[in-house]
C-alpha cells in the first residue's frame, strides 16, 4: 500500500472494527471525514518510517474520550492542524509525518484524514496494533518515550498542551480535561522520530487493518469459506457464539463502560459475559475468564461477518466473540504490566488464549 | 509601598485573610515562602500600572485549587519559573512584571515571592480586591480580556498549557485538571499589557491589603480603639457575633465546600449560617440573606481581632462575622452577573451590604 485512496476506506473501516475490540469510536463517521479529506486534497502517501529522514518527526494522532460521545460531537476537521501546529510551536520543529496512535475504530481513519488535510504521508505503523483505552497503553512508553507535549483541541477550538512527569499522569490529566472537552477531542501527542518509530511503533498495522476488513467484507459477500479464511488471518479463535441478553453502558469520567452478556445459541447454561471500558477488556464464561487483555476480544455478527462497535451493539444480535492474540509485545513482562489484566484492575494474571483453548 | 521587605509579611499576610474571605489558602505557608523569596533575593520592586512600558506585559499569578490541599503540597518554588517560561513561549516575548490574581489568603503573597525569584517587580493591583473561587471572575474578564494563554504547573512538576475559547471553559478546564494535580497548582494567566492593566486591573490592592493587616495587628496588640479603627478603614460592619456551633467543609471537584453556623453569643434563637465555596459567598441570620457575594464576609475572632481562614476555623471559637462593600466594579449589572449570587447558583439577587442594614 503506497497510498490511501478512497476505494481502501471501507477495508480500512472494516478491520478497524475488528481491531478496535468494540472501542475507537464510530468509524462511520470517521469514513465519512476521511473520504472528504481524501476527495479534497487527494490520496495520502504511506510510508514506512524507514523511508523518512531518521530525525523526521513522527506525530501520533487520536481521539480521546468515550467513543459514545465521539458519534454526537463530530469533528470540524480543524482540530489536526491546531493539535499539530502547537506541538510544531512546543518542539520548534516541523512535522514530517503523521500516525495512528491505535489502529482501531475511528482512530485508523482520523489520523489518514489529518494527514490528508495537513499535506503530511501517514506511516503504515501504530503503538498498540488494536485499541486500548488507556493513553499510556503504547508501545513508546514500553520504551521510556513520553507522551508528551501533549496536545488536545475540541469541537470548540478549546486547546490543551500537556507537559505530564510520567505517561500515567498524562492519562490521569488528558482524562479529565477530555471530560471537560464534552468528552471528546483530537489529540496528537508522543511525537518522536522516525528512527524511534522504526524501533519502537508496530509496522505495517494500516495494511494489516485494510487486510483483515477485506477478509470481513468477504464474508458479508457470502464467498463460500470467507469465515475460515479471516479467522485463519487473524489467528483468531471463535470463543463463543450466543445471543446478545443483557447490555449495559454508562459513559463516565471520560470513558464508556459497560457490560455484554450473552446466552449460548445451542447450549443452554453457557453464558459468557464481556467487559468494556471503551475497549472490550475481558470475556468471562461462568464467571471464569476465558480471554482477556492484552489480547483481542471482537463481536461479530454470525450470518453477515459484520464486526460490532460497543455502541452500535442491541439486544437479540447473534454474535461470534472471537479472540485474536495480541503483538509479541504486549506478551513481555513489561507490556503485561503496562496493559494486562492487573492494569486494568483484575484480580488475575494473563493466560495467553492459546493456553485456554 | 515602592519595596516589599520582610517587615511587610506579616501585615500583608494578616490583610490577606481579611480579603480573602476564609479562602485563598493558608497564608502560614506563603508567609514562609515570600520570607525565604525575599531573603534570597532581596526587597521586591513595587510598581505601579502606569509606571511600565505601556506594552509590557503583565503576567497575573495564583495558587488554584483547594485551600486545604494547599496546605499539604507545599509548592517547591519551581512553579513560577516553569509557568512563566510556559506563557513566554507561546506569547514569543518576556514578561515585564507580575501581579496578584487576587489579593486573599496565599495569592497576595505568593505572586510576590515569585516576582523575587523572577527578578520582576510586582504590580500594586490585583483583578478581584478580594478572593473568588472561580478564576473567570476578575476585572479582566469583565472587560473581554482571554484568562487564556493559561499556565498550569504542579509540585510534582506536571505543567498544562490551555488555550480556552472563553474564561468559562477556561474555569471548567483548570477546575478538572487541578483536580488531577493533587488539587492545586500554580497558574500564570490573564497575560495582558501594562496599558490593559492600568484600565481593568484594581490598583492598589497590595497597598491596602498591607493597610488592613497593620489595622488588624493592632487589634490583637490590644491597641485602645483598635477594632473600630480597622472597621471604619474597611468600610465595614460585624453583622453578626457568635460561637461556631456546627461546622461542614468537604474538599470536592477541585473546590474547599462547607458551611459554617454560628449561635448569637447574647441573643438566643439567632443563628448565623455562612456558605463557603473557598471563599465565604452568603451570610444568612435565620434563614435570611443577610451579605452575599460580591460583597466581603469574613470572620475574626472576638477578642484578637484573627481573620479566619476556613481551614482555621474550628467548633466553638467566638467570631465577628464582618461584611465589606465590594469594589464598585462588582456592583455594576455586569459585575453581579460574573460574581453575584446567581452567578453561584443562589436563587436571589444581590441586595447591597448597606441597604440590608
Amino acid at each position: 500500500m503506497k497510498t490511501i485512496e478512497p476505494q481502501h476506506v471501507d477495508d480500512l473501516a472494516l478491520g478497524a472494527v475488528v481491531l478496535g475490540t468494540g472501542g475507537g469510536g464510530d468509524p462511520g463517521i470517521a469514513k465519512l471525514m476521511l473520504r472528504q479529506a481524501l476527495d479534497r486534497h487527494g490520496p495520502v502517501p504511506v510510508v514506512a518510517a524507514g523511508e523518512l529522514d531518521p530525525d523526521g518527526l513522527v506525530v501520533p494522532v487520536a481521539m480521546v474520550g468515550a467513543p459514545t460521545a465521539g458519534a454526537e460531537q463530530i469533528p470540524n476537521g480543524g482540530e489536526a492542524a491546531i493539535v499539530l501546529r502547537a506541538l510544531e510551536g512546543r518542539l520548534q520543529r516541523r512535522a514530517a509525518a503523521i500516525m495512528p496512535v491505535e489502529v482501531g475504530g475511528m482512530n485508523s481513519l482520523l489520523p489518514i484524514a489529518a494527514a490528508a488535510e495537513l499535506g503530511l504521508p501517514v506511516v503504515d505503523a501504530d503503538l498498540m496494533q488494536r485499541a486500548f483505552p488507556q493513553i499510556e497503553m503504547t508501545t513508546l512508553s514500553l520504551d521510556g518515550i513520553p507522551a508528551s507535549p501533549f496536545a488536545l483541541c475540541d469541537v470548540r477550538g478549546n486547546q490543551v498542551l500537556l507537559d505530564a512527569v510520567d505517561n500515567r499522569a498524562a492519562e490521569r490529566l488528558v482524562r479529565a480535561t477530555v471530560a471537560q472537552m464534552g468528552m471528546t477531542a483530537l489529540a496528537g501527542a508522543y511525537p518522536h522520530t522516525a528512527k524511534q518509530c522504526a524501533q519502537s511503533a508496530i509496522p505495517g498495522s494500516l495494511s494489516y487493518c485494510r487486510e483483515i476488513g477485506k477478509r470481513v467484507r468477504a464474508i458479508g459477500e457470502s464467498e463460500p469459506g470467507a469465515y475460515g479464511e479471516f479467522l485463519e488471518f487473524c489467528r483468531a479463535t471463535i470463543v463463543f457464539s450466543g445471543k446478545v441478553v443483557d447490555l449495559e453502558r454508562t459513559a463516565t469520567g471520560g470513558w464508556t463502560r459497560g457490560t455484554v452478556v450473552l446466552d449460548h445459541l445451542t447450549e443452554p447454561g453457557r453464558q459468557c459475559t464481556v467487559h468494556v471500558q471503551n475497549e472490550n477488556l475481558a470475556a468471562f464464561e461462568n464467571g471464569v475468564p476465558r480471554v482477556t487483555v492484552p489480547d483481542l476480544i471482537s463481536l461479530l455478527d454470525i450470518e453477515t461477518g459484520t464486526p460490532m462497535t460497543t455502541d452500535g451493539l442491541a439486544y437479540g444480535q447473534r454474535l461470534h466473540v472471537i479472540a485474536m492474540p495480541a503483538h509479541e509485545r504486549w506478551r513481555t513482562p513489561d507490556g503485561l504490566a503496562l496493559a494486562g489484566p492487573r492494569a486494568f484492575g483484575y484480580d488475575f494474571g494473563y493466560t495467553p488464549l492459546e493456553a485456554a483453548r
